[in-house]
């Protein structure tokens, strides 16, 4: 059994992963054993999206000769099991537990069943034809479902040195180094759905086996050139369609349109872009692929600057889970998807290894604190898919346009491949903290947490002592053990203007570049106090989003807030946020398992009595009236806790 | 051959009549006969859009035996030659054309051998099979199309005296009186697609036969009825889908979740909505069903009080193309169609029937000269299906959920059901322009134009004098040849406040009832000189409409204006109106076939160089910079003439 070198000390965060221990994984383990009786909900309106049980492990029992039966669900339907098991394990590195090891060992083991004997795993192909495999990549899913199991494997092997877990990798990849590659004689393309790469290069971090970077960077160089041998093979192939509708997206949903290396745009699927890109980092730190890296950065700088929403959302449509154009960003037809916001984080931490730059902690943050964490009920049993900026219940029931957009988290959906990401993501969040490197040390992220390296690691330890994002100070407690200096770099939030520091008590004043400052520290136990004010501010959108314009929307810190008609009323376009009103914040412990609330005054919108009208709907005289109000705010990530109502992140400003 | 008793003699509108005359009709003749080499675009994306030619003309040979081959198109593609034959006979009302008129002769011909023996007549069924004619009439349109062919011969007939086109309706409303009705052995279901019940009124009011009333009534009241009938039939129907994904609407949808007369909100499908009602109104007039008449008055108040846009556009969704809840009017989303407001100025003409309020004809002059002119370009020969407030042209191509949304109009659509509509109503504008009854003829449009009452006719004569819009002057022209006093009803706009009259030039104070102004006229010559102002004025929707909160819309007398691109540079919604400033209008004889300019002053929010950005995305400094502008606004109706660009109904406005 392997040990962390970071252990999370923060309550908050010990409480979100206490949650995914205690409820979110038996609580998904119940479900995809069909054991729980629950609602599972289309995540929009589309009759072709199987909502009656997950039936995931039953495939798993079935592809491996257990059980007799049919495959049900969708065609990635083995990837909730993967991602449950890669939870598991992070979860078990944070606090052992017997029993959990003892049913991730069962299910490591139906896996190796489940597996062919030269390698290959999937249970839809093993039970309904294995004589399609590979046939209809740009649709099935294949190799993204044996990427999250390489990552699963991984994970566990880290968390329980499992060997078995190591042989079922090893087995898959060579399978895949033997059948995919650039040889004649090899299949020549990638999966529709980016991830093997990512799980490639997880292995190939683990073992050092060049093979595997090779094969995530040919996947991602022989990308462009895939659609056509799908078609090749697809024409060749006597089944139906594996997954409807997907044949008939344009090239840009997977990011074929163009050589990876060529795009410098967010197109298409957002999942599969933001995966695409952590892969092609990872490959470009560990290869020197420098097109690689300059196409990271360019695709970097159009989502961030031109494609994101304030919350770190990204897709602005449901058609496709899309990115669409510069600046379009709909408050409440979009998708942000929270697997989207998820990959957004994965990616941020593979730029932070290419670049020493602290937008991409600051995102990184942003997704974090706001999409991520949203997509997640307070009990850690319900679950969003979609997260909107801007909700009125009825319109998502009543507009099929924004049928996608539910104003309660549903127990479980559909496509489930949101709740589990989640739960791996939370359990794993101290790997987030720092990027290590030879010279220096990054903190990215505020955490209350103890950083031990392991033995081959810079003999340097760090406790971080802070409540953040309650307050902004925090207190690091450096023993640099090694006998040279070494550098503390910590991240200066974007957000803010500045920040008080002192070294061993002396107010210090370090260098700051690219958003981090940077702090010499000789051998030997040192403190660095850090305080960034941590206040209410008004954010506003750049003046191309025609959505935002006139709109203002309030963060506090990395958090971004929303009003809900909970606290406000209904009708909450008609709200107005004075311009000049102080932001006031407190903390309310029985709020919402404990947030710190922000209130503004504004005013009200109502009825004019005097207004001459056409039938009531459009008048000629514009005569608002208005009643004071305290505008309540709070935490965007904790809407729709408490009921079906209306929520609104942007609001109008006077 | 018969004579209208009112013909238009403003050249505007009169050119409106030649373009449909010179361009529209051959041009649309040429489409239905797969002769012109044009671009047919789908409305959507939806690949299973026919858009590869109309064939509407080769179904009906086909169907008549004259040519052998399979059907092509919507399963509803011979109403587009129906509509094209009512839109010639109208026309051949207002300039008799011998060419033309044996055209039309050619085409009853036509459908005359494409009808079936016992009277049944649709090609698709008579080309794929007899056998399952009526057993799946949620989907099939079969008795949309006879509607729409019973209107086309009723017009023809009325036009041209044809005894072929009598004997074709005759035929058919004989063969629907055999198979439909509450008799036992007869079906007791109506179509999808409300229409039939309208063809049967107007076969009615010609022919005076109670038969085509009851049946049209019996169409309304067994609606709610029909579902269960369908799906009794669709089981023992052994063929797959006439029209895919209808059947998984909801009932709203087609308007059979209620019985009819106890409707009182517009639910689904618009056009529908809009065709159930005006049958449903004119039923009630001729036959006194209250509860039809009060249905009708509740559905209108929800479409007039909470679900039209500003310009008399209704439908809020594509899917569907339907009404969504109360309030709920995006811009740049919505539908729009042509047809549903062609279709809310049927009710409006039939409502006028029922109560003699203005406010019927405030709406159906708003939804003639905005949304349904909107529906064709300046050329007589692009056509609109949607009708936007709002237009972005790169959303409507790369964003998909507003695929549906386009910026010019195209040559032509797969599906073609506006077009015709259009053209039908230009044709007939004279037919809405008066409300005669036995004590009184109400003024609903102002529109230069001479009454002649017909023989049987009250016998008032009334020339209508006027360049309304341009102006609000209208002079009538009266000569009551009747032997005792009458009443002129004249319209005064809900948008105006008040008017100026004066009778055989004296001022001249009327009553005052429902918007109308009652001018009692004495047996012979009379001048009623009537002026309104009519200036630009600023227009606020209901503080409900949450898509419209601090945006103000600017209309001149019945037509709303909107910004384009064209005139105002890219980057709309940057646009304020300055609240004081006065709005000035000219007319530009040179502009878009001449039009009144609107002008007034505003700003341009431009980026501020100052801003401490997040990437450049949001900011935390609301520094707009602004620039003085003169904003310029043209009538809605005239948008999207100069080539694809921007444009924006309501804006913003400080």
């Amino acid at each position: 059994m392997s040990k962390r070198n970071i252990r999370v000390t923060d309550p908050v965060w010990k409480n979100y992963k206490e949650l995914v221990r205690k409820e979110m994984i038996p609580y998904q383990w119940a479900v995809l054993n069909d054991s729980i009786d629950i609602a599972i909900e289309r995540e929009r309106n589309d009759d072709s999206i199987p909502n009656e049980k997950s039936h995931a492990i039953e495939n798993l029992k079935i592809a491996a000769g257990l059980k007799i039966g049919e495959h049900y669900g969708w065609v990635f339907q083995d990837s909730d099991v993967y991602k449950w098991l890669e939870a598991v394990a992070y979860s078990l590195l944070d606090t052992w537990d017997d029993s959990l090891k003892a049913l991730a060992d069962e299910v490591v083991e139906l896996i190796s069943k489940a597996q062919e004997p030269d390698g290959y795993i999937n249970t839809f192909f093993t039970i309904t034809g294995l004589e399609r495999r590979y046939m209809r990549l740009a649709e099935s899913h294949e190799l993204y479902c044996m990427g999250h199991l390489l990552e699963a494997l991984v994970a566990y092997n880290m968390a329980a040195g499992s060997s078995l877990a190591m042989e079922i990798a090893a087995k898959l990849a060579d399978h895949l180094c033997d059948t995919f590659g650039p040889e004649e004689g090899k299949y020549h393309f990638a999966d529709g759905h980016e991830e093997i790469e990512i799980g490639l290069m997880k292995l190939y971090h683990l073992k050092g086996d060049n093979r595997y970077r090779d094969l995530a960077e040919y996947f991602l160089k022989v990308r462009s050139d895939s659609p056509k041998e799908w078609k090749r093979l697809k024409a060749e192939d006597k089944g139906g369609d594996i997954l409807g509708g997907i044949s008939s997206e344009p090239s840009k949903y997977n990011q074929t349109h163009l050589p990876v290396e060529k795009q410098d745009t967010a197109e298409g699927h957002a999942v599969r872009v933001v995966y695409m890109c952590t892969a092609m980092a990872d490959v470009a730190e560990a290869s020197g692929n420098k097109d690689f890296a300059a196409a990271c950065r360019n695709i970097w700088r159009n989502i961030v600057d031109k494609r994101m929403y304030i919350t770190g959302g990204i897709g602005s449509t449901v058609l496709g889970e899309s990115f669409t154009l510069d600046y379009d960003l709909p408050n409440d037809t979009m998708y942000c998807e929270t697997c989207a916001s998820i990959g957004l984080i994965f990616f941020a931490k593979q730029m932070l290894k290419l670049d020493r730059n602290g937008e991409y902690a600051d995102v990184m943050e942003r997704a974090l604190y706001n999409t991520a964490l949203s997509g997640m009920a307070l009990d850690g049993k319900h679950f969003f898919y979609v997260n909107p900026l801007e909700v009125v219940p009825q319109k998502g029931k009543l507009d099929p346009t924004k049928s996608h957009v539910k104003s309660v988290r549903p127990e479980w959906l559909g496509c489930a491949c949101c709740p589990p990401n989640l739960a791996r993501l939370i359990t794993s969040v101290e790997d987030y903290i720092y990027s290590v490197f030879d010279d220096a040390i990054f903190v990215n992220l505020f955490i209350a947490s103890e950083l031990e390296p392991d033995e081959n690691g810079k003999k340097v330890f760090i406790k971080q002592k802070t409540d953040y994002p309650r307050s902004g100070k925090v207190l690091f407690e450096i023993d640099n053990k090694e006998e040279k200096e070494t550098t503390i770099a910590i991240r200066l939030p974007g957000w803010t203007d500045d920040a008080k520091m002192s070294l061993d008590g002396t107010a210090y004043k370090p260098t700051l570049k690219d958003g981090y400052m940077y702090v010499p520290v000789s051998s030997g136990e040192h403190t660095i106090d850090f305080e960034i004010e941590i206040k209410p501010k008004r954010w506003y959108a750049n003046l191309d989003v025609s959505e935002d314009i006139h709109k203002v929307a309030v963060a506090r810190g990395p958090q971004v807030y929303c009003v809900e008609e909970k606290d406000n009323g209904s009708g909450l376009h008609r709200l107005l946020l004075n311009k000049e009103s102080r932001l006031v914040d407190h903390y309310e412990e029985d709020l919402l398992g404990g947030v710190c609330v922000v209130e503004g005054d504004g005013e009200r919108c109502t009825d004019s009595s005097d207004s001459e009208s056409i039938g009531g709907l459009y008048t000629d005289r514009k005569e608002y009236k208005k009643e004071t109000v305290k505008i309540r705010f709070i935490p965007y990530n904790t809407w729709g806790n408490r009921g079906e109502n209306e929520m609104r992140v942007w609001l109008s400003e006077e």
